[in-house]
């Protein structure tokens, strides 16, 4: 599986897939704890259950999709190593899940992608490949390394074991709070958000699904107002987890469960990503607070509700913290 | 109880105490996580288990006893209110145990204590007085404001009911890892090492019990070494939580548990606390780093073991890190 384009309903990941998904992982990755706030309950009218994937492996949920995708492999395959593009968390992820394997992992990374992120990806034994930082060049560069390594390409997000894997948040999470009445995840290239919609629409068909995007990279806002993927918007927010264009696959399952995503500002995510700490005590990414600053601006939405919210990565500097 | 030199053993709690307090205080205070972390297990050679209770209710395990002592009360008893003299943690937990019982809560605070700390005091709805930096003076202004209000004394750490209600941590942690070797934990005026050594030792008489103290307020290690309580130690660290002379009935405990208390400096702390945001991804109190460094520090102690570490408090400002 490396096309991009997976559209065709028949090859979207379902249920059973997340499950396989969570069996073929359950011995690498952690049961993430779900973390609580009287204070900021409080705050909001509502009961907020936090699913701490910034305590993953590699501090970021995307060590699940990846430890899926490179477990998933025959041995054959898997000799020749993976490969990907990622500006951050996807890659480090990749890197682990790799050498976890033994097996080579190549990541083609944009310029401009943050630089402790980068250092995390070498740190983990990966061969790091530069680029412009556009869709294109991306695309370009990891073809290239593909085609002259024979690597298989593990997507970022627009591949049915990545989705399948991220979906295991969702499985975990509604084991752990059984009575949640919402969930609410970032949305960006869409791997987390169409997995947990997934497993929880299945599970649970009554629960409201939510997403969370910033105002300055809502091409998944504006996609589902369309009624078609939104591919021309340039991204400009502080969230870099959250840039990515929705995937066609991922689309197709956040339109066909009725996923409702709602956008923030960079401003309601500073303040968000500020409160999480003073509050919640958890240094999080800007992405991993839009949960929150989505509560926050939209509490008709969500009061009195018990609302799980995924709290995606804790890959930041705290020596440059944005809201500090 | 309001003698502060309680030493005669009868009086000392045991393992029925610290279940009766678990039992009383359930509905209060938070089922802290346990965390770890495979880089600082392949650092330091050893499975470290964090418990943390940087995140229980106030930032510190220190609700455990305030709320222990606060409902332990009789509604008469109670009505007249609680004092204590605490430059931070203890005060906050009296103060927010006090106001979900609706009672009266007094603060003694010295001239000094982290200013954070103090306004997190007051906005939990405690009348506030200040003192001199020493024990008499704390002493001395929290009798003066007994005699005036007829609230009960709860002291920091020598009073039975905080040791025991500090003893739920061992309690709890040790449901959570069963298979642990050894248990770590700071010391300051020893509420925590007392009321955990009380409960680790009659469930698991062969856990190793240890103590982390600052080079620079050893008084523990000291009394320990001596046979007796040395209390004329000029406390010099930045670990602010834990600058307290050893209570009597504490010292007696933890001398007849056979706690091993062990010491660490600034420095060392400092790395701890760094190392604990890199890889655990959790900002504490440099009282709370103490654990770490002595794993650090004394590696022939540790190696190849299953460590319980509490990381007692996470009451430090993002803006002031003092490794930042």
């Amino acid at each position: 599986m490396t096309d991009l384009a997976v559209t065709n309903r028949e090859s979207l990941p379902g249920l059973d897939d997340v499950r396989d998904a969570a069996a073929r992982i359950a011995a690498h990755v952690r049961v993430t704890p779900v973390l609580d706030s009287r204070e900021l309950d409080a705050r909001v009218g509502a009961r907020l259950h936090f699913k701490c994937e910034h305590l993953q492996h590699g501090g970021a949920f995307k060590y699940r999709g990846a430890s899926h995708a490179v477990w998933s492999l025959d041995d054959a395959s898997a000799a020749r190593g993976v490969v990907t593009h990622s500006s951050g968390n996807h890659g480090r992820a990749v890197a682990l899940a790799a050498a976890k394997r033994g097996i080579p992992a190549h990541v083609v990374i944009p310029e401009g992608a943050v630089r402790s992120k980068v250092a995390a990806i070498e740190a983990a034994g990966a061969r790091v490949y530069r680029c412009a930082p556009t869709q294109a060049a991306r695309e370009a560069e990891t073809e290239r390394v593909r085609a002259g390594t024979g690597a298989q390409l593990v997507h970022p997000y627009a591949d049915p074991r990545i989705i399948a894997g991220q979906g295991t948040v969702a499985l975990e999470l509604l084991r752990q709070v059984p009575s949640l009445d919402a969930l609410l995840v970032p949305v960006g290239g869409g791997g987390l958000a169409a997995g947990c919609a997934v497993a929880a629409r299945a599970l649970r068909p009554g629960l409201r699904l939510y997403g969370a995007e910033p105002a300055g990279a809502d091409d998944t806002a504006r996609s589902l107002r369309a009624g078609e993927r939104v591919t021309d918007v340039l991204p400009q927010t502080i969230c870099d987890g959250l840039r990515a264009t929705v995937g066609a696959p991922n689309f197709a399952i956040l339109q066909a469960h009725g996923v409702k995503v709602l956008t923030v500002t960079d401003t309601q995510v500073l303040e968000a990503m500020r409160l999480l700490w003073s509050e919640l005590r958890q240094v999080v990414e800007p992405s991993s607070a839009t949960v929150l600053a989505v509560v926050m601006a939209y509490p008709e939405e969500f009061a009195g509700q018990d609302i799980g919210l995924v709290l995606t990565g804790g890959n930041v500097d705290l020596d440059d913290l944005p809201f500090a």
